[in-house]
């Protein structure tokens, strides 16, 4: 357990250089055109956009600096030396770094929606490897109540490789589009990260008590170097943290849920993402009619958000966007007003769907009453896990 | 061996893939403020610039898609996984990915000096901790004529990280002071790189075998998307490669002679790159004047290039500089005007040093001469490694 001790400290430093390093770097940010606008906000600054490459980069060195110190004990037994752990811990590191790479390529260069699928598929290819060379094990195991018909585990074999790529394509893209107000990237990813540490902390005295230490080993820096770019991230913005930091996070978890085996775990510290996905799914895909941004609308005036709308024309509607628009009515999960010619609904988004239930509140209220529904999540999340769980699973 | 030609077949998708994709991301870069005007031309086209990250995602996709193939064979006899070879390739891929992203951070954002030197060191790290968890030798072979003194073999320590980080810090930085002209850049890698590769097939035979096949798989996908590349950045330029590209063509070659321990031989293949720092070294540590660009003057005129110059003013001359001035005088090492109150000498690099010798020529003539002499030195560099070093070596 020393190690992880001198990890927390290392991780503290990671906090102190990242927290410094960010308003030094912002100049260079602006200079070199990566900036954008509040849009929340009466003033027009230049906010330096993708800062996510800053903290990422120092989460990486401290990363790499871990190194020597957890694995260099094993060096001195070289006849038990845990290959497999550090060919995972590279494997993973070298995953979060494509995506890094990735993102700060997407920040920079604006690539269009197909490579967004696709970058992240190209960044977990080092993890699926190493998961194919080190255990190779794509085995499900059934939960009671199904085992009469599929027995107590089902190898699902290349199937298992496809979910695991696309938990790295989910992971990175439900932080991104749960987006839009000051600090809620960030926050989000904070909370789950926690949850992350929690969980490993309580299953230390498990028998997968390595998987756990080695996610450890990852979420200890991941979570220093995220909680300085959320200080400056945090209502009033001073930095935007960009699509780079959305993919480096989703990454970051979807590397410890594979690599140490915890994938159905980390979905439901998900469950505001895996909502908001849900309920965007109708605009994501075109169903609905989507504009360019959905973030809710700010008014100068109140100083306050409200729920952003979009307006469909009546003739557009064809069976299933009436089918879909009529159950979510009756589940009172749209607002929507009605003319002869058109609907107009709001955007199918969680952050909207807030605003309609709570109605119209500051940007920092917001931020703060969403984070605090990921928190009650992931209370919800260890309920299902530990208590409900023994229905489903021998412990 | 079949797994090579697996590789090289891969290679060649790599090769078409990176050559389609450059002319179609071109317009993005320069969209995305990332070009720049090629001063050697009459015409002021905006040319992307960075495209070096193009080429090096290919490369590094290749190298993950290849890894299950060539490990998936050891994964059969689970006894005898090559667990250090795994996780030398997945470290060195690291390395060369952080490389990747920091090269680019540093088109996109344009850091300081001091990064320069900086980002190397970092993106070294993981090399430098895989070589101390799987070898940690740090004994260095003593010539033949100095084991009287030394013995056979000395073992300099931590001393020898040091050697290899200021390996990987040379290598990335040295491709990128022998620049600006078109072609350059790549053109010397390509000659690097497939020295290399001939090098490796000349020892296949030898006991060291692994390592070299080891140095292969690396080299031949890196080959293949750089000769891509080349095609595009060739005289006159489409695209221009940024320092993303040199600093990635650095490290990979700092990769396979750390971990293939060939790293005296890969200096030998930089002999160019060796001559023109040592011979850069007065003004690039400000002893004498230095401009912001030490690129050939181009004459509209005539289409040729000619050596560019500064001017020294007589009373900002110490001792240290006179006397440099005045060996490279006698060693006609650079040619100088002189009136009362100055001095004007050409800039100090092996460019100008061939427009001073071979008289002003053309762009593309410049190029190739400075490529020929490349192959050259690759076999005064073969000769040194071979028939001469029996005297120094045992064999």
């Amino acid at each position: 357990m020393w190690e992880i001790l001198i990890l927390v400290v290392l991780s503290a430093l990671a906090y102190k250089i990242t927290d410094g390093l960010i308003p030094n770097l912002k100049d260079l940010f602006v200079k070199a055109g990566l900036y954008g606008v509040d849009l929340c906000k009466t003033n027009k600054n230049k906010i330096p956009e993708a800062i996510g490459v800053v903290s990422g980069c120092i989460f990486l060195v401290t990363s790499f600096i871990f190194i020597p110190i957890v694995f260099g004990n094993g060096l001195m037994d070289t006849q038990h030396f845990p290959h497999n752990e550090f060919a995972e811990l590279l494997a993973g590191l070298l995953s979060i770094c494509c995506m890094l790479l990735l993102g700060f390529a997407d920040d920079v260069l604006d690539l269009r929606w197909r490579y967004k699928l696709l970058l992240p598929t190209v960044a977990s290819l080092p993890l699926l490897v190493v998961y194919f060379v080190n255990f190779n094990s794509t085995t499900f195991v059934v939960p009671l109540p199904l085992r009469y018909w599929f027995g107590v585990s089902v190898n699902i074999g290349f199937l298992y490789y496809i979910y695991m790529g696309m938990l790295a394509v989910f992971c990175t893209n439900a932080i991104n589009i749960l987006a839009g107000i000051n600090g809620l990237e960030v926050g989000q990813s904070v909370v789950i990260a926690l949850s992350i540490v929690v969980f490993n902390i309580i299953e230390l005295r498990g028998d997968q008590y390595k998987a756990h230490t080695f996610s450890l080993h990852i979420m200890i820096p991941y979570l220093a170097t995220t909680l300085a770019l959320l200080k400056h991230n945090w209502y009033p913005s001073k930095v935007f943290v960009g699509d780079t930091f959305c993919y480096v996070s989703g990454m970051t978890f979807a590397v410890v849920a594979i690599l140490s085996h915890f994938s159905k775990t980390v979905l439901l510290f998900f469950l505001p993402q895996i909502i908001n996905f849900l309920y965007s799914v109708p605009q994501l895909f075109h169903i609905i009619p989507c504009p360019r941004h959905r973030l809710p609308k700010y008014s100068a005036e109140t100083d306050l958000l409200q729920a952003s709308r979009t307006l469909i024309a009546k003739k557009d509607i064809n069976f299933l966007s009436k089918l879909i628009l009529q159950i979510l009515t009756i589940l009172h999960l749209v607002e929507r007003t009605e003319d002869e010619e058109s609907i107009t609904i709001n955007n199918m988004t969680l952050i909207n769907l807030f605003l309609i239930k709570l109605g119209p509140m500051s940007e920092v209220r917001l931020t703060s009453k969403l984070m605090a529904f990921q928190v009650f999540c992931t209370c919800v999340a260890f309920v299902i896990r530990y208590p409900l769980a023994s229905y489903f699973y021998d412990s």
